[in-house]
């Protein structure tokens, strides 16, 4: 619409890239379900040329043969990335991405990487919680966590640097991380959580799109599963990002494609009373473009298909507890959305270019 | 992305209303499903200003009341639309659109009904299949059937007309007619059918957002059922559009919430060979910029949330037989995006204006 | 299977009731679906005939109308319960049954209610926690909590007071509290539950067969929430029978049919090893036809259609926490099936009878 | 209950195998979908002895661990059959069961094989449908096509050879077949069909439980996709039942697990009323224990988890077309069920031991 459509919008100024060209960008790993948003979302961003998606053995394939839902797109896959990028979004399974990061910044390529190889700062935490020894630690601390509404400030610097000459390294978050953190973190910068359970939901389209029975439909309908009990990986990504120990973490598989609700169960500190939540929420979040809190307990199902995420949190005068629910789409706020988001930031752009359009439902 | 990554997509050449001020849009019936489409749609259309949405006894309400996902959205509803409106989309419960078009059309308001009043070329249909006079058949021979791809110079006259003076009005096709239609009209305008049956599925987001026993979920999930057997009302519209008579059209009910498939089996009035189905349909369809023909069945999930269409035909050796397959979303290029479409061509606008997101998958 | 397949099958002496006639059973309220699972338990019951089924306005209608899959059951809906009745199964709202059962125990008609009128034993928890005040709070002592895992020696003298000419009253369990209790019931008669939070996803047939528009498929389809927060029903039942205050209870809507997952977040009194609680839970249900302790997550499918329910425990050594989950459907174990097992031992049947069927996968 | 709740069910005299010892049953191929329905019906069945279950690499693993909703069977796989069995359920890829039944035949143990291997008369379809020469084509004649409703005399006669000593060799028939020629059997031997269409639509389990990409949960939900366009293997086998040439066969893939729909369209060789068809039906299915005509079209869902089919005709007077639809479970009545269902015909036990489950719903 003329006025935008939405508060948050970007401003009525021009977006482009550096020098008024478009920003040059490839993927690596364009095939499973995070390449496909990232090619969704970057095939339509107003500041953003695609010059090259790769996947393992899908050399010359239209993209279409791959996604067909974009098949318009008129894309084709190859076998490596073109030389002149600006920069690259990387979808590989753990510990691959961190072999290929320090030859891409070598050459000025800014990365946006969307598995977890950047995203802890304590290098002892990959043996520990992924099983494989981190090959760069050196490069953890100059990684930006790329979860905005926490991390502005290191986007807005490796933005300065970025344009200094020196490319951006963002690790992008998990989606269960991004979900529970949004919810939980005004209260863990306040010092009110003492106890914390996170009892988490998730679509299954996080599982990647691997041929595996246990994820055929037949196996997933009609039916919910916990999973990775005491021992997900995500959990030391929370912890970090909420400065907590020891948290309970218990993620389930539920019969949809996308969406992750997090519930966080916490025990306060201190009592509070539901205004002072509401004050610690508002305050958080009043200005964030994807973040909105919320009065009525929200679903996966109000933010489909959209960078957006909703937060509600309550005080419980008969138990003395708080619940903090935050809801996200896996794929685009829990993945290709906010890494979207975070090269948004690195590069100087709006940060909600290309990341506009509002969720689907029903 | 800078340069277009759909070649369908609208020209570079700016866009905008009539006087270089927005349009501005009402919707009438703005609280179910498809008024729901329509706000999510026209709130991001680079010409629109949505300036009044109604919907019963809801007056002042947040639309994120109604619509949770369209919070961020910050309109309101009210009770009656303000004057002052270019045109008004109408998603209305047939019979009832009718009774309102004459006094819109007198104030040179255009008008895009999302329902059947004004898709029927011969007023007795309606008694037949809808059991309802219809009100005003003399504006039936001036409604444009609101399908582009087969009525795009009804559109372009009624822009004139437009333009001149004249409120256009378009009765914006049913969801099963733009299905089967797309796949089957290239063969019907080559006097191709003999005889066709039409077996349709779909998502149950067409039953609407009215409480009944039979769209709960725990009905509807797990299960198909046909239903409207030998009386669906959208006959009608199929076979006013193929020049048929004797349709025999079945549509089921599938668990899923938006989508539909309709399989057109045709009996040919002559042997027809695959390349000669080939070059029919690439001449139908080669320069539309919301349908694709495909080489594989196609999926409705390769068309979600967005105003695409597929179509895919195949002529069999063993039985002399053809099949014309169309997918789209019911709630899109089935209803609200197919309004917009054909709003926007009557407002000479580019035909993809607002229409441009990619499909959602998974 | 000539030898029994389920080695907690009932014993091979023969099924019957007293004086070796079939019991005469009704149903009241038999359109909802636990009144429809009701009587698909109940119509194949080796000892049981049905005799009656009522249901508002619905009088003389074969079931099939009402229920299409149990159209060859042949039965009829009957506007009132024929006199002669050896017991009742009561599915009414609450609030009703309790004003139907003192008549109906006064004719020695035993009572089985699905319903929360006769499972809380304080009757200030009715006006606390539904919002009416008990009509007939002296019956609550009287009433058997249906949950024969914890309370079978309440049953079996319930037996034997209606073999002496006493009319058996139970309370059958809400459907989160069966799935709740199961999981943590040995935790907490061993006094190891410090601190716990219960997060619970259900299937939607919970919320009855009722048209609302928040259950249609197109809103439950693709999304998950909470609800109930802070307020649901249930929390009464489990501090109740866990013998806990100021539990910490959120349910969860996810887009299935059914089946209830309940995890219980556990912080032990003290520090707990597996082992412990291996022998401890095996200890508990060792010797219980429908309770099995497994050693993976059980999902909500592996119990679908069945009595049978899934317990799982799991000490963490990392945070010193118990995690224990308990998986049923909701309609069975949780509802139906529950309430023909407690019927069972009232009757003095072998606990099993009529409840035989294997869980239904995929 | 006490009086049997089916009509339909067993009579009530004795049931038991040959010389009143239970029947000793092998099921190879026992870890696939159709395997565990097998074992779900068979360890229920009142007559039979499980003795033994094989599946490719899972010696001595508890039947739990391969399908865990059986977990309280306490049954166990195997590598190869115990010697000792009477009959032998065969459920192995097609091509498979061919080579290893005239061993087992010769041993004079029954066999039903579940693929098919033995459903053809032709050997010539098998290379043509199935892309392999039938190594024993001289079988094909002593194969029953184990469809009772239409070759009951076949199956009767099978029985007193198997009673003189000469094993049985049953045909099980595919899923897509059962649906669609109980519904249009009626029809064809009653000469009405000119012309006719069967247009299926069927939930995922199918397609079997081997992990593909395209059976994956997120692949198949929210979506529909019809497939084996022309060259689907079942349609050979529905030519061969209803006697027709050039069939026009088009499944659909939809998003549930079970139950299949195939609605035939047929231009009739006359004209015929409904009355002739409501008398036609009624004629075929009247004793049928498992086939029931309705009068409204049915659902899949009201046939989950039985054995139970649903048959549904309609003349239109308008287009003179009748339409015919038949549901089922894929998995019990297009499956295991019907297999059992043979099987007691040619073992001389009631057509409905162990098959007596009503349907499951919601």
């Amino acid at each position: 619409m003329a006025s935008p459509a939405d508060s948050h919008a970007a401003p009525a100024t021009p977006i482009a890239g550096p020098a008024s060209r478009p920003i040059r960008v490839g993927i690596i790993g364009a095939t499973g379900y995070v390449g496909g948003e990232l090619i969704r979302l970057l095939a339509a961003h107003p500041a953003v040329e695609l010059v090259g998606l790769t996947g393992r053995e899908r050399r010359g394939d239209p993209v279409g043969n791959v996604h067909p839902h974009l098949a318009t797109t008129e894309l084709a896959l190859e076998s490596e990335l073109d030389g002149d990028v600006d920069a690259v979004f990387l979808a590989l399974p753990h510990g691959t991405a961190a072999l290929r990061v320090p030859d891409l910044l070598a050459r000025r390529i800014t990365v946006i990487d969307q598995g977890p190889d950047f995203r802890l700062r304590d290098a002892a935490d990959y043996p520990r919680w992924y099983g494989f020894e981190h090959p760069h630690p050196e490069l953890l601390g100059r990684a930006v966590y790329g979860l905005p509404e926490l991390h502005r400030p290191e986007h807005v610097a490796a933005a300065a640097a970025r344009a200094a000459g020196t490319a951006a390294l963002v690790g992008s978050p998990g989606c269960y991380p991004t979900a529970a953190v949004l919810a939980l973190a005004p209260l863990a910068r306040a010092g009110l959580i003492g106890d914390v359970v996170v009892d988490a939901k998730s679509g299954v389209s996080g599982a990647g799109r691997e041929a595996k029975a246990e994820m055929l439909y037949a196996e997933v309908n009609e039916s919910v599963r916990a999973y990775g009990v005491f021992n997900h990986r995500h959990t030391a990504e929370m912890e970090q990002e909420l400065g907590l120990e020891g948290l309970d973490f218990l993620p389930h598989l539920i019969p949809m494609t996308r969406g992750i609700l997090a519930a966080g169960h916490v025990r306060p500190t201190r009592p509070v009373t539901q205004a002072e939540l509401d004050a610690l929420y508002a305050g958080a979040y009043a200005d964030e473009p994807f973040v909105t809190v919320v009065d009525a307990p929200p679903a996966t199902g109000h933010v489909l298909g959209s960078n957006h995420a909703r937060v509600f949190v309550r005080a419980d005068e008969r138990t003395g507890r708080i619940l903090a629910i935050g809801v996200i789409d896996n794929l685009v706020k829990g993945a290709a959305g906010q890494g979207v988001q975070a090269f948004n930031l690195v590069f100087g752009l709006p940060e909600t270019a290309g990341l506009d359009a509002l969720p689907l439902a029903p």
